[in-house]
């Protein structure tokens, strides 16, 4: 069995899309990143970045932290969601890749600066500036493509949750619409729904803390 | 045969590691990114992102664009450097993938910041220490290992030139000494010692621009 310990953003919704698309069994943890027990030892011990989200097999006691490699990893367990080999397994890890070093942290930095204690004018636009041309790279190669790299795969999984984040963020729907057709697209499936679903009820049967 | 589009900046050094480590012949293509070059459409239609490093292949046509991509498709290309199941490859993907999204775009947000036009003190001190703290997760883990996830494999690749430029940067050896004993073990291995080479005589080789 696999337990999955994330929380309600971006980066926590990637793993658990990826688990409901693959049919894996799993068991949900939720890691409340506000009390901060992402940096205790115990969790420590599964992301020694003491960050969400990361998995955990139960039976062998592997650890995957960082939701790249999870995706990956899961990709390969299940057989889903990755090609083997060939253009699509290149295309699929670039565009994998892209998010991990490119909308995650940029768009990241947004939110960062936007809500800091000290204000930054020059550091918000040089942020918003560079999330603005990686959504204008996203939607200029979605222009006459269904998905980000052949067939549906770990690439969309992986960018669709930073791109609805930075499009809205920056309001930036009307600007990217070959972007926006597919963010509705990856939203509207039914694996994705029922992963948002069951993130935001664990959330809500939570004790109040 | 494979082109290997590249510079000599952190990610630029990544690839060429990964090529000589493997023994992959390569070509190699120097694109000098303070001309711009990156941008133009030549070069977008191998990284539609615009940035190197990037790799094509001459006989297939194949591209893979962003440094972590390319690590783990010359793995499997070489059958190198990655294993290809079971706890040292979940390692591995995780390692590189805190490299793609952390290390990278933290530490390459302090040179940015600190060479800014315009000066933020909160912003360059955000960085650092963000930074550091990356510095010091890898650091622990180094504690009692020789190599970041088992045998040296792609995770070391991807971390190094990074891990590197953010010691020097923050003049942070002797905080780290772990990290700083595993940089100068990579360092030494014949196959780096090779790329870097060949990096800098391909760059000194240049026409003056
Ligand atoms: N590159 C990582 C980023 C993970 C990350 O930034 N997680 C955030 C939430 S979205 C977190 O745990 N923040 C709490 C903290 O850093 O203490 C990934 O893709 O998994
Ligand atoms: N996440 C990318 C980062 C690549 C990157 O930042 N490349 C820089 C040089 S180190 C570049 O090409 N900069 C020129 C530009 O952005 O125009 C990777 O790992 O390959």
């Amino acid at each position: 069995m696999i337990e999955l310990f994330t929380w309600t953003t971006p980066n926590g919704e990637k793993p658990i899309i990826m688990l409901e698309e693959c049919e894996l069994p799993y068991e949900l943890r939720l890691l409340d990143i506000s009390t901060g027990k992402q940096k205790e030892s115990d969790f420590l011990a599964i992301n020694p970045n003491g960050r969400i989200p990361a998995i955990r097999d139960t039976e062998t006691g592997q650890r995957v932290f960082e939701s790249g490699a999870i995706l990956i990893h899961l990709a390969e367990k299940s057989g889903r969601l990755l090609a083997k080999t060939g253009p699509d397994q290149a295309e699929a890890l670039s565009w994998t890749f892209f998010q991990a070093g490119g909308t995650g942290p940029m768009i990241g930095q947004v939110h960062y600066f936007r809500n800091a204690k000290e204000r930054s004018d020059f550091a918000i636009r040089r942020f918003e500036t560079e999330s603005r041309r990686l959504l204008g790279v996203l939607d200029a190669h979605l222009k006459d493509r269904e998905w980000l790299a052949g067939d549906y795969s770990i690439a969309d999984v992986m960018n669709w949750s930073w791109a609805v984040s930075g499009l809205k963020g920056l309001e930036a729907r009307g600007d990217f619409p070959n972007l926006s057709a597919w963010a509705d697209r990856v939203g509207a499936r039914p694996a994705v729904r029922r992963a948002l679903d069951k993130l935001q009820s664990a959330k809500s049967a939570l004790p109040a803390s």
